[in-house]
């Protein structure tokens, strides 16, 4: 299941760089200036796009490097335009291209550290749970409302890409 | 696993009935009519704040039984107050505690129909990483963002909720 949640992460990065070239067609059909989605917010004390984009592949990326033990790349978050943000998620897609099934065993009793939980761990198992799944998904999801609230023509579909539907 | 994503589905709600809680603190404190964050959008072809947590509720109970076959409680999306939306999401963890994980023996393989696939089908494995996940964590976030805009005082850690973290 592991590996089947990150293949999905992996699709969705792939409908992230879909909505970022939808806002530069929407850019440049309204001649503005594509990098001013970067500084936009929801509120005045939320992170802006930038970062939503940011933390949304480093919650994918980190987190099958944290379950498996594999090295991930760096990414020191200095993207300035919206064409830097996309190789930014194509190059987080790219990393999670490089995972196998066999590379998640023994994932769900690693032990997790974070500097910010002062000397306690978590299972990789509850890691998962309640942290990678559901701060993946609110980051993504903001950059979504983002991009809506700033006029970009997104849909559901387009949210959720191509389902893999099949004859009965 | 689908145990295990349901009962952080679960967690999830309770969060959100927090939210919600803080919401109508922040509307007294402003003296404001706290029903009208139901009709707050992102944007004017987004659904509204009411539809969102409808929506976040019915991904997860909707899900689970479908997957499991057990029946799930109807309810007619007629919620007009911010307190009738807390008995809404309350009554969704009501309605989720009832599971164990024996309940989802065979959800991987189950056949989930839908009328808008014009007559395909999905299987249970599928529609849970590709569209019962991404959904739920969409609406729910779509909720949380909500609140933000309108200057509710949510921070990351209401949206995750208390980590299960140990010794180590």
């Amino acid at each position: 299941m592991y590996f089947e949640t990150f293949s999905q992460m992996k699709k969705q990065l792939g409908q992230l760089d879909k909505w970022l070239e939808a806002a530069a067609g929407y850019a440049k059909a309204k001649s503005f200036d594509p990098n001013v989605y970067l500084s936009s917010r929801l509120a005045p004390d939320q992170f802006p796009f930038v970062k939503q984009v940011q933390i949304a592949c480093d919650a994918a990326k980190l987190g099958a490097s944290r379950l498996t033990g594999k090295a991930a790349p760096s990414n020191p978050d200095t993207e300035q335009t919206l064409e830097e943000l996309r190789a930014r998620v194509q190059s987080t897609i790219a990393y999670l291209d490089t995972f196998t099934g066999k590379d998640f065993e023994g994932a769900a009793s690693r032990v997790i550290t974070n500097p910010r939980w002062e000397g306690k761990v978590m299972s990789g198992a509850d890691n998962f749970q309640e942290h990678i799944i559901p701060n993946f998904y609110f980051h993504l999801t903001h950059a979504y409302a983002l991009l809506r609230h700033n006029g970009v023509n997104l849909g559901k579909m387009d949210y959720l890409g191509t389902l893999s539907l099949r004859a009965p």
